[in-house]
């Protein structure tokens, strides 16, 4: 089990029960208004997975539902494999909490053994000014977790509003932590709403389903030595009460980590 | 039961059997090399959904995850609410075969109903030559499901080779169709793959998972005439042997259809 004493690792912490099934708390620090961080979630799916002993390779792809609200207290994780091959994985995952005769949180997984092949990066890291030429911004919204993301925006300022969802910024654990699939996949969801960024501030929002793909594998993130990442993220449309948010996310050295997709619900 | 003749209905036709379990049986017309074309597949899953007698609303977002070989024949269908809110309701899915103890694919999708708020699109129809002013296009590969679509390509030549995997065409059935949520579940596989883009050729190539988020319900859907989506794909990376694919689909009037993302292994 991968563990320190950083949040972040607290947060994500699973005791393993019976088989595939681990029981995790949710993180006063990574509370976000009336729910856990999304990121947390998402994190703590991967995780599972991560110390299952049947697991196959790293992860390839994620997607996760937030079916219902998560209250604040312990979870179950239950994470099966649904095939296995010779060098992909296929899961099933379900979050329930006591009392809840639902799954809270559905998902799907593809983990896979990496092999060395032609490659090539189309989406390069945008030109920016480095992080430590940039300020941390200081959201207006004073929710737990935003106090453990440090956030460095280039080119834009998230709530200004305006016609266009597009920003770009540098994102790190505070305290600082080491880049790994866990934080990655929390990182996906991190991006400032993009209907806050069209309308100028904050509005009821909730992620529906995001889905994660990761485009480096366990050895090249071991290369890693930065601390922040840097992300991009836009929108494609808002309509009928839900909005779709794209984002790419690269390392301080240009390597792409990931790409990632989410539906939002929302009120105005 | 929505139905009809053609051939794509015919693909994608459930028969009910048990609570939320369906046969069908594999098409003929939407073969491709060694297995199903992926798109029907996937509509496959939508229709079991969009058929079922608790179904909400309209699909949201469907993530569908291709964990085995589909053999030639009949499969089972399974669709299971795992959660139902107001609003909102989150489904899990699998394909079975006899004889094969695992599932060939499993998903998870978001079914919504939609309601009147503030809407903008941000990805805008490209500018592109009406599809009555280009030639189709002839694919060198004769695997059955392509001479089901019927592909226009606006300002690239999909087999060039080169740096840039972008591509974008006109798509529509053969012969034509409405656009409804399976025609449109299905055209968001239908790309040439991206490694065929930047190779200039036909490689190994089989989709692991693919998520499409959708940015119409069934009424606005309903106005549309036009029988042509102009479809804009791209890929962010190839490595290790995956690769990843992002794609837009718009109608002809400029309606944002919806929104996918896959990830495929390939081979050199």
């Amino acid at each position: 089990m991968i563990s320190s004493d950083h949040p972040f690792d607290q947060a994500i912490l699973l005791v393993p029960a019976e088989s595939g099934t681990y029981s995790g708390h949710t993180s006063e620090h990574y509370w976000n208004a009336i729910s856990p961080f999304g990121g947390t979630t998402v994190a703590t799916l991967l995780q599972a997975m991560l110390q299952h002993p049947h697991r196959l390779g790293d992860p390839l792809s994620m997607t996760v539902n937030f079916a219902g609200p998560i209250r604040q207290g312990e979870f179950t994780v239950q994470a099966t494999v649904a095939r296995s091959g010779r060098s992909t994985q296929h899961w099933q995952m379900e979050i329930r909490q006591a009392g809840d005769e639902q799954p809270v949180v559905t998902g799907t997984a593809v983990f896979a053994v990496r092999r060395d092949t032609w490659s090539d990066t189309e989406a390069t890291l945008p030109d920016a000014a480095p992080p430590t030429a940039l300020a941390r911004y200081e959201p207006p919204t004073k929710v737990p977790f935003l106090q453990m993301y440090d956030m460095r925006y280039a080119d834009c300022d998230p709530l200004a509003g305006g016609a266009d969802s597009t920003t770009q910024c540098w994102i790190s654990d505070v305290p600082p932590r080491r880049l790994d699939f866990p934080s990655i996949a929390a990182y996906c969801d991190s991006f400032v709403p993009r209907l806050f960024v069209r309308k100028g501030g904050a509005r009821p929002i909730s992620t529906v389903t995001l889905s994660i793909n990761f485009h480096v594998d366990s050895a090249a993130l071991a290369q890693q030595h930065g601390r922040h990442a840097f992300g991009k993220a836009r929108a494609n449309a808002f309509n009928g009460g839900y909005y779709d948010q794209e984002g790419q996310l690269w390392a301080e050295d240009g390597t792409l980590l990931a790409t990632t997709h989410q539906l939002v619900w929302f009120r105005e």
